[in-house]
């Protein structure tokens, strides 16, 4: 990546002197932000812009350059990319659109540019994109506008679409945050996002990370490299939802849809997910400023209203206004004009007017241990203030910086002081306290996980005893999909997670005999490869208590195959215990198209989707972090044992889920697995699943 | 209120030539927006200022003023107060502080003045505000700049407190959202909010009202002044949430934070709830447009990355964006360069760069009868396009004029260009989608709630039949607090609602003997007034099979008695059958120091805590709205048939709920009704209560 960020000469093709010529908003970006290298243009005919001659072709340059900006027709690009090769020209950056994100043909396009690449060792930024930016250098290779007022500074974009970076990076400048290194992925023919993230990581110009992406090629290796990241990366990933669910086909996937396991990712990783570009503007203020290592805040205000609003918004995010401590109440009440109100936390400053007053407040919230960090309400400022006002205020900063604590400071005067106390001062400046505390918020969140994630041990990977029988039992003879219940129950029993005593029965007399060697009541269950939710379909009959009643279930089971699956399907019975008491838990297993294997546990039964109260955690996990796992859940924190009621067996319950990761990662072929419900029993150890539900690929 | 908002002459009192005046304020701002009535000032010292002479007396005024705005010494008010009384000066607006909110020697003062107002039959505004402004005729009276530029418009606030009402203000001005009037509430001596807000929904010249209060005095009366509201309200209420819940006593209580009742009392009134002043901002730019009258948006962009932005953000807010018609998709494809792409919802137009395209498809979903709101990402516009681009603009905005459809744009561009969409259009124009899309949900919610509002009968109100033997068992022999078990059975009895077959027993052996005449088994249970959480303190003996059982409990019981209980407090045991399986539910209500009685459904057990699944509203509620009530909880969506299994006595729940309600209006004494759990079964009629504690005042 250094040699497309550091270029010292670039080419750029697609030149000509028409003023609607778009390459030539290339040219004038790199010439507005001053590029320290030489710029040569290329186009079809000779002649000249912005006082710089257009060679007919990269092979008539003068000099050899590092990199080519190409903004020409697709179905020209190929061959220049394959002159570039031949020129050894190693990078080129790609602009033009008409590639895959139009058609079939710009699809071909773009496996020639493909071949090209790989015969000449080449790398490439694009097509369909803004190309990049790096203004150490003055490099600005966008044909559109990027805004003439962005200026140098500590923050790069990594983006999938120039709108948003272009609309991010307006806002950027109108904030005074400036832009260090920006790249706009267009189709990721070949430079995608986690390869420029690990650069931008080393990259000592970079202090903090936006990357925004509509999809993600590799989301574990995007977690990978984000764990060894000691900068902020905030991921902002607008092309989640509900929709990309609706493919789902079991409680599992349903209940996971895509947006969940980001969710997750995020939480489990040092990513600092954002779901709009406000939420970055807002985080991106902090940058540079010490982390918040705690929850504790303290607020204070010119205003009280403001105080009150304030301290609403830091509830609403989880963090606490602890009470002040007896020296500072002392100092203040000694020096409020009233001086009778007992100061509490929010402060109101309201009748102070003397603003050393402010500065020993700082130092004293600076001093205590029991404060991770300040919100301040900076109010109207009259004009005969404005410079102990100023003054204060730097003293305040001074003191935040030297006590490693962040001091956000939310304003409503001037622009000019606004500017002041942004540019001049460096303070985080925000206009609503909301803004501030969420800022604040992702900075806590992100400093306790680089905490948590540092701690961690790597989870040991237990290989599976049964890994023989399990293949034997996937390799069995199924088409592909679901695999027959009695399959997947042999598969569930070999991970060591007990199941209700089973067996499956052909016929209404095998049935008969299992359930008097199973022991009265039992269930029968209908497995088909069709048959997705047997308890809707009419596929389970419960409370069984005699071989009669077997009997007639299962004929009315034979009725139910017969009349609801399509013909030539093949089915089975299954003869189950039924087993009483306990809490409906789910347990299960799924392959993210991003993030690969996620495990998932939660409230089980039928009411599910409508208890939602499912946690989800992209594996592999360790029984450790499977219990992390459970207790993110309602249900978890029951089975924990509420209000002095003894646990239910936790430690079935974290080795079932580690196993359920662990089949995932050593059984590619298994898409999906449901374990729906699993009882778990408070005060009683043992777990006992009840129903199991496995997708994998058919034997190749 | 009319007489506070457009006086002829006003005096100003407590002017005086000292430059640190602060009532000097006050004339100024009068002077700078230009008041249409004649100014008097009045101050200790005779002199003049501002060219106006100072009057040394209210006495002394050459005219008789209809309004005094007095910023005195606290302790001078009250004198001067009862002048204007004297002088026929019927409103008064006190800005000083040092009243209740000081201290008890304010307190008193605000006694003193609460004799003159009603001695004289004045009215009074503060003190401890900003007085009041009304820019229809330049009445401007506080003492504190409220910003040079803040113009006349159609947006009145109601404030609890000066810098949120000024900080609001500020950035309505930035916005270019106009002021029409505004009124402190202060320390509320006499003028609440209630009667202001009556005022203004009547005033031709507020088209919005925002309300920000940091305490309510009459939450009711706000409910049926606001549910008369053509005009949308906007109820900023910060100073709500965990901490004033802390003094709850039970689960019911603990579990209905006054947020909880605030959000309850918002979804079935008109009123808006904003959880932040930029909440409101974003609201604010939509008065004056057509409501939203349903949940399907198109949204169209020039940056396909920006309209998956958006598109997320309405995802966010519940929007659903439903497909383009037919002959849309194809005049869209017909002109788009590269022809190709079929558009979705989203639409992408970032190849289209003929703008009369964008009027056509805007006029196709203007007619389009499925789609009910437009939001339009309108990029950077280059100087040739900027005729062309704002000619479009108009257009559309006509359309959906028209079309009583409101279009909101989302912008990136010059802030000249940005001011005439707003100023010159009168478009809502905003920086971010997700900004747009929480506006147009307000919109949409309001909508909503005004329809189901007006169409909602008023809840037939069913005099509780046996109200004697209520009133009869609230006046036995207690002393306030907790009712004993029995006690609160037969209350819960006499309301119509089924309670398990139950005695009290006051010996092992009467407890046998009720054993014997309920059948086994039972459950005992401890009562007693200071134990709150039977279960955990060991007052609850389950499962119960047979007379020795029986007998021991008691004795178990006996010695928790003993153990746990201060000396000399009465017990009793309660006898009760178990019942079996079915939904642990709860069925509450309390009455809340804001809005009154308030009833609560939702998941019980020992877990209803954890589970968290409790809905509220305030009541009256009748049988109707309490199934819409039930039906905003998980538990309440199982109960009613969830996944085809039939459906619990939803009419016998709805009916308990509805006495419950009664039983709050009817019978004042009741702080709080507690049952849980309450059985429901899915498919089987009725239900049963299992427990129950009832709060209540003590015979007066």
């Amino acid at each position: 990546m250094q040699k497309f960020f550091y270029p010292r000469r670039v080419a750029v093709v697609g030149v000509s002197e028409d003023p609607a010529n778009l390459a030539q908003g290339i040219v004038a970006n790199l010439l507005h932000f001053q590029y320290q290298g030489k710029i040569f243009l290329v186009g079809r005919r000779p002649g000249a812009t912005f006082g710089l001659p257009i060679f007919p072709g990269l092979a008539d340059l003068p000099e050899k350059v590092d990199l080519a900006a190409i903004l020409a027709p697709a179905r020209v690009v190929p061959a220049l990319v394959r002159e570039c090769g031949q020129l050894g020209i190693s990078r080129v950056v790609v602009e033009s659109a008409g590639f895959s994100e139009l058609n079939e043909a710009g699809r071909t396009l773009e496996e020639e540019v493909r071949v090209a690449l790989k015969q000449y060792g080449m790398r490439l930024v694009g097509p369909n994109g803004l190309g990049l930016v790096n203004l150490e250098i003055g490099l600005a290779l966008p044909f559109a506008q990027i805004g003439s007022r962005v200026h140098r500074g500590r923050i790069s974009i990594i983006a999938q679409s120039g709108g948003v970076a272009t609309h991010v990076l307006a806002w950027m400048t109108k904030e005074g945050l400036g832009l260090n290194k920006f790249l706009s992925l267009g189709n990721k023919l070949d430079v995608a996002e986690n390869e420029v993230l690990e650069y931008l990581l080393e990259d000592p110009g970079t202090e903090a990370i936006y990357v925004y992406l509509e999809g993600m090629q590799d989301g574990r290796g995007l977690l990978k490299v984000a764990n060894r990241a000691t900068k902020p990366i905030y991921l902002h990933l607008a092309n989640v939802g509900p929709e990309t669910a609706a493919i789902a086909q079991s409680h599992t996937a349903s209940l996971t849809t895509d947006e969940r396991v980001l969710e997750a990712a995020c939480r489990q990783s040092r990513l600092i997910r954002v779901k709009t570009q406000s939420e970055f503007l807002n985080a991106a203020r902090l940058v540079g400023q010490p982390p918040l290592r705690g929850n504790r805040v303290v607020v204070f205000s010119r205003s009280g209203g403001e105080a009150v609003v304030t301290a609403y918004a830091c509830r609403q995010f989880g963090f606490t206004l602890p009470p002040l401590s007896e020296t500072l109440v002392q100092s203040i009440q000694a020096r409020s004009r009233a001086g009778v109100i007992r100061p509490t936390n929010p402060i109101d400053l309201g009748d102070v007017f003397d603003f050393t007053l402010y500065t020993d407040i700082m130092a004293a919230v600076c001093r205590d241990p029991g404060v991770d960090g300040v919100l301040f309400h900076y109010g109207p400022v009259a004009d005969f203030e404005r410079e102990p006002a100023r003054k204060m205020a730097r003293r305040m900063l001074e003191l935040a910086r030297e006590a490693k604590k962040p001091l956000v400071i939310t304003v409503l005067c001037t622009l000019d002081e606004e500017n002041y106390l942004r540019d001049t001062l460096g303070a985080p400046v925000f206009h609503f306290p909301e803004d501030a505390v969420q800022a604040l918020a992702l900075s806590r969140d992100l400093a306790a996980r680089r905490e948590s994630l540092s701690l961690a041990e790597p989870p040991p990977l237990q290989k599976l005893q049964k890994a023989a029988a399990i293949a034997e039992t996937l390799a069995g003879p199924h088409p592909g999909g679901f695999l027959p219940l009695a399959q997947a129950l042999t598969v569930i029993e070999a991970l060591g997670i007990t199941v209700a005593p089973w067996a499956a029965a052909m016929s209404p007399e095998a049935a008969t005999a299992a359930a008097g060697r199973l022991g009265f009541p039992v269930v029968l269950k209908l497995s088909a490869p069709s048959l997705i939710h047997k308890t809707e379909a009419g596929g389970v009959e419960l409370d069984l208590r005699d071989a009669a009643a077997v009997q007639q279930a299962f004929a009315r089971l034979a009725r139910v195959a017969r009349s609801r699956l399509p013909p030539r399907e093949a089915w089975q019975v299954v003869v189950m215990s039924q087993v009483a008491g306990g809490q409906e838990l789910l347990l299960g297993a799924r392959r993210d198209d991003s993030f690969g294997p996620v495990v998932a546990f939660g409230a089980g039964g039928v009411d599910t989707e409508i208890l939602d109260d499912i946690a989800l955690r992209v594996a592999p996990l360790n029984p450790a972090q499977a219990r992390d796992l459970m207790a993110e859940t309602r249900i978890g924190r029951i089975l924990a044992g509420a209000r002095g009621r003894p646990p239910a067996d936790l430690d079935s319950l974290s080795q079932a889920l580690a196993a359920l990761s662990q089949l995932m990662l050593q059984f590619p072929q298994v898409r999906e697995v449901d374990l729906n419900p699993v009882r778990g029993f408070p005060g009683k150890p043992g777990l006992v699943a009840l129903d199991a539900r496995i997708r994998a690929d058919g034997p190749a």
